[in-house]
């Protein structure tokens, strides 16, 4: 089956009848696929504002209502409990299990956050012929913590993280521009050159993800990371916290397209 | 005095010093004007989310730590109490009064939105020599209740609410270049041509603002407008809330330019 055909309903369907349970990376060619953070009511404003002061790293595709599984907006027939490939619940701040639906866990004032991911600009940067190493050496992008610091939003606070793709000098200000229609999805680069000047003291020892090669002639590129916000999420060991599993994201019913200006 | 070309921090002192009491269209060029909304934390999470559903109407410059009249980003030398030059005061719904500053009305449970506002693409399109007619008119821009419902969040519901300019057919492709460069302030246009489409009926009877000329060769085009949020927060009664009066702004230190993607 060509996964990368099929439509989000489509590949929905087969993720909530657990026939799919691997990344989402590739499937439904061209639709947005958006990061999982399902918190409790009572830290959902804090963490609403501090998206709303950091829409880089955490760019908020749509917030449900409290109580509710169904992202109205961008899929109004799905179920955020069932429709991802595999969730990770944590307690206190702590990975507790990995599971493939949260069903069972479901209470009344779980507030679920969909942001947006890096997915969207890498298909542009393919689709204008600018090749993405890690793709290339079937990695996960390499992500790291910055000295930027975030703004901060009540309890919520700290450093911003970065996934970074090497970038022939050439293709430069391409990618600016490219990456730069998609302000929604992480948008423009926070970066472009020395890893030092933002805190990051070897490209080879990423924090999440996996290092991948920067060749003579390339120059490392960093972009604001969705991880920012579950890191961040996280520092505040909430009694309950759910999130996607890394790269097993909620595949929307919404172009790419329609998020560019 | 040429108070376009003061900085804002000079501008505010004149404010906060009541030797300006008037509005601030064409004060301090190029610089950032906002729209003001003070309502109580038990409203703030519910009209945080309508905001984010609805960007274009509600684009959010900044939201202040509730019981800081301080925004910290765009003006950290700033107070949000005496540093715009007419409020709006209402008690459940109804204008109680305007006041030249709030000092002594706050309440530590305030919490202080400020939203993009219309000044800023308009600066956009005379830069680019596409006249504003209400501008040459010396009039308030129209202003119309639409039939396209914004998405509701928690209590607040309720339509969008228009901006109207004519603009010159030889110039619609230019007029939604620029104003899309400006998504974090309303951005392109929502509308463009029949007005009984979005549910206006009779240009010549604005809902708000001034009725303006539209010439033979001219199309009406339509911009979601920051009196959205008001208009709706205002359905809801609060207890208290604090507006701007009408064109009575707060200037921001960012310039126009770092708002365009």
């Amino acid at each position: 089956m060509d996964v990368s055909m099929i439509t989000p309903a489509q590949a929905r369907r087969l993720i909530r009848d657990e026939e799919w349970t691997k990344p989402t990376a590739g499937m439904c060619h061209g639709f947005i696929q958006a990061n999982l953070v399902i918190i409790p009511k009572h830290m959902a404003y804090d963490f609403l504002l501090f998206c709303q002061r950091n829409p880089k790293p955490c760019p908020v595709i749509e917030v449900t209502d409290t109580g509710s599984a169904v992202p109205e907006t961008v899929a109004p027939e799905a179920d955020l409990r069932t429709d991802l490939p595999r969730y990770r619940v944590y307690y206190d701040g702590n990975l507790h299990e990995e599971r493939l639906s949260i069903t069972s866990l479901w209470k009344e004032d779980f507030t679920t956050f969909l942001l947006g991911c890096s997915f969207t600009f890498e298909q542009a940067l393919l689709d204008n012929g600018i090749f993405i190493r890690h793709i290339e050496e079937k990695k996960n992008v390499p992500m790291y913590k910055t000295n930027i610091p975030c703004n901060p939003a009540g309890r919520f606070h700290g450093p911003m993280v970065v996934s970074m793709r090497p970038v022939k000098e050439k293709d430069l200000v391409r990618t600016v521009q490219v990456t730069s229609r998609f302000p929604s999805v992480h948008g423009a680069p926070v970066h472009i050159g020395s890893p030092d000047s933002i805190g990051i003291h070897d490209l080879n020892r990423p924090d999440f993800g996996d290092a991948v090669t920067v060749k003579e002639d390339e120059v490392p590129v960093f972009w604001a990371c969705g991880v920012t916000p579950q890191a961040i999420a996280m520092q505040m060991k909430p009694e309950i916290m759910i999130t996607h599993a890394p790269g097993h994201m909620f595949i929307t019913n919404d172009k790419n397209e329609t998020y560019s200006v």
